[in-house]
């Protein structure tokens, strides 16, 4: 069987995700559609917005064939690792074609990574004021002429780099995005497709009804039954207040991507007297210029995570195949892979694997139940794999 | 000016405090009334209902002269800790008398400590399923023929102790408790007096009539008008729940009186699956009957504020003299002891004193404003000391 892989979020899952599915299909002639999606936390450092059983139960009923999760230590992280670590779990289960989206379907990224500076010296060209990612595309332009700065193209590029550096046997695929921008915060009354965001807008606002024309009907039955955390902040901010409070510098300095002093900045505000009352106000206070709103949001989940620098590199040595759900195809196919992949597949967690290799992903399951308020649905222990038949939908036993 | 101590909660002021401000004056005819009062939070490891400055305005309004916050890290402790740490400030003010209510006044508690079985050695003699202070009272019993198992008994048997142990010239005052037990859950609507715990559950439940007649107009105008924590568990345990989650065990086994492994019982029983659902069934099943309610409860509180056994050691080596409120007689006799006292006066806290000594206080007032879902009434820095004068009060400037 061939398959193609699509490395996603699904947050949440739109008409945009189902026209994806089909061009990836009719690109590559592929039988079976592998989609590594984000657990529960994406990689803006956000929750998701229905936890990741919900989000696989659509990109099943929509067309993917086996859901893979990637892990949390790949999946809120900046581009390049968050690539990384997608076309790695792609290579390991037998993939020869990934297809993305990009703004400049027409551009050879392969060839562009090939062309492309080495990171490692990136720190010295990182001007005051400005983001390393900026810096790196100041450079990158000069080298190539390409303006690397829509944020599909930066994940396409983060692909092509993945691929020469794992030196994966995986061919690149570009599809013209259409009609609705990454950055886009709202569509009209006769757009199919509109982008994640300006769904999540529209829904944060309560316009169910203009969500509608943009996303399938699983996704309206999850909008209207299941638990979600569109207003995470209300959460999200007393706890990293408490936290802030709590910890010590030295505790705060240890977290993973906490750097030059920022931990001192991060405490001072939020203990600062009166300090931010929300959460939006607090990000605001502590932003600079240097960082992104993502990159600053991914520090606060991890500190919010509680994970430290050695935790972080020791875990992202360790990668695996988390399978979240398949139908009749993607398992036949699993099957296949079964025999050659070089990663340890799992389909079951159990104490164990929570408190070893899984233990990040199990910590940002029980953080989204909090920030979901929702004590109930276990995100992994005992949780079986979704096993999608057109017919009914049941836990594989 | 001769000065009477008292060892104070008021958690909340009621008309049983008013009794024993009168029979402390009576019994030794002091000029001046001074309360060292837990702060945030008390003894049982709980929130105080009202924060400080509210409960230092009541006792100001109803007969105390000057009110000293006993620190969080002799407030929150086994009653003996608790006991030594008032004894040694009041010793430190120049008190020369503490009055207390005790369920056996005509007990000599003086001698009765010098009787003692030493507590170095306590450990050997505490059995399976016995607490320490019930295994200490067993045998003090054997040693005096008398039965330590009164609330009050046993913080009067901690002043004694602490007196021999600083060898203070503090001489101690019993008053018989009249009419309401520590331990009483509920009072008829006749009684004058009532039990703190017993106004708190009527409280809980709403019963604001019932209370009327058991506390005085300024804390009746607190309980309409004031910040609170009678709801408290709800905010507790999401947060404490998080921090169970996200610490790793080493890090757990590190809090102060974490013991006997009690860390790893506390994360098994949070992240159990399906795990508790509120506070109160938390504790319920992480009791065990070598632990008092109390003595949990504190360790979840020193869990939650993250105090690790080095950290609290050395704080209680380093006390000071906190100063919440005064009388134009409180103000007159600080004067005098100012120039005698051994301690640190202190009557404002500024950013650096609250990263340094009174950092344990300065977090416990953050997560009491969190509790109390109170972010405006800062607990500490740019407070100053009310000065309460019959006609009106202000904030000494």
């Amino acid at each position: 069987m061939k398959a193609v892989g699509l490395v996603t979020e699904y947050n949440p899952f739109h008409n945009g995700h189902i026209y994806h599915i089909q061009q990836a299909k009719a690109v590559t002639g592929a039988d079976v559609v592998i989609a590594v999606m984000s657990g529960n936390f994406v990689q803006r450092g956000e929750p998701a917005l229905f936890d990741k059983w919900t989000r696989t139960q659509a990109a099943l009923a929509n067309g993917v064939d086996l859901v893979i999760e990637l892990p949390t230590f790949y999946a809120v992280q900046p581009s390049h690792l968050f690539a990384e670590g997608a076309i790695k779990l792609l290579t390991a289960l037998g993939v020869e074609d990934v297809v993305f989206g990009s703004e400049h379907a027409t551009v050879d990224f392969l060839n562009l990574a090939k062309q492309a500076p080495s990171v490692q010296g990136g720190k010295a060209f990182q001007e005051k004021n400005q983001t390393f990612a900026q810096a790196y595309a100041t450079q990158l332009e000069s080298e190539t002429g390409f303006k690397l700065e829509d944020p599909n193209d930066i994940l396409a590029f983060g692909y092509a780099k993945a691929i020469l550096n794992l030196n994966s046997p995986i061919k690149l695929h570009a599809i013209q995005r259409v009609a609705a921008g990454y950055h886009d915060q709202s569509f009209t009354d006769d757009q199919t497709i509109a982008s994640a965001s300006s769904i999540r807008l529209a829904l944060h606002k309560g316009k169910l009804e203009k969500v509608k024309g943009v996303v399938p009907n699983q996704t309206l039955v999850d909008i209207s039954s299941a638990n979600h955390t569109v207003d995470f902040e209300s959460q999200f901010w007393p706890l990293l207040k408490y936290r802030l409070m709590t910890d010590t510098i030295g505790q705060l300095g240890q977290v993973y991507q906490m750097a030059e002093g920022l931990e001192h900045r991060l405490a001072a505000v939020a203990l600062g007297e009166p300090g931010p009352q929300s959460y939006q106000s607090f990000i605001k206070a502590v932003k600079s210029k240097r960082y992104t709103f993502a990159r600053i949001q991914r520090t606060l989940l991890y500190t919010l995570l509680n994970v430290k620098v050695d935790q972080m590199q020791a875990a992202m040595q360790d990668p695996y195949l988390r399978i979240l759900g398949f139908t009749d195809k993607g398992q036949a196919y699993l099957n296949g892979a079964k025999k050659t992949t070089t990663l340890p597949l799992i389909s079951k967690v159990d104490q164990h694997l929570a408190k070893a290799n899984l233990r990040l992903d199990f910590k940002a399951g029980k953080l989204w139940q909090l920030l979901a308020r929702e004590p109930d649905q276990q995100q992994d222990i005992a949780r079986q794999p979704i096993h999608f038949t057109q017919a009914h939908t049941k836990e594989d036993k």
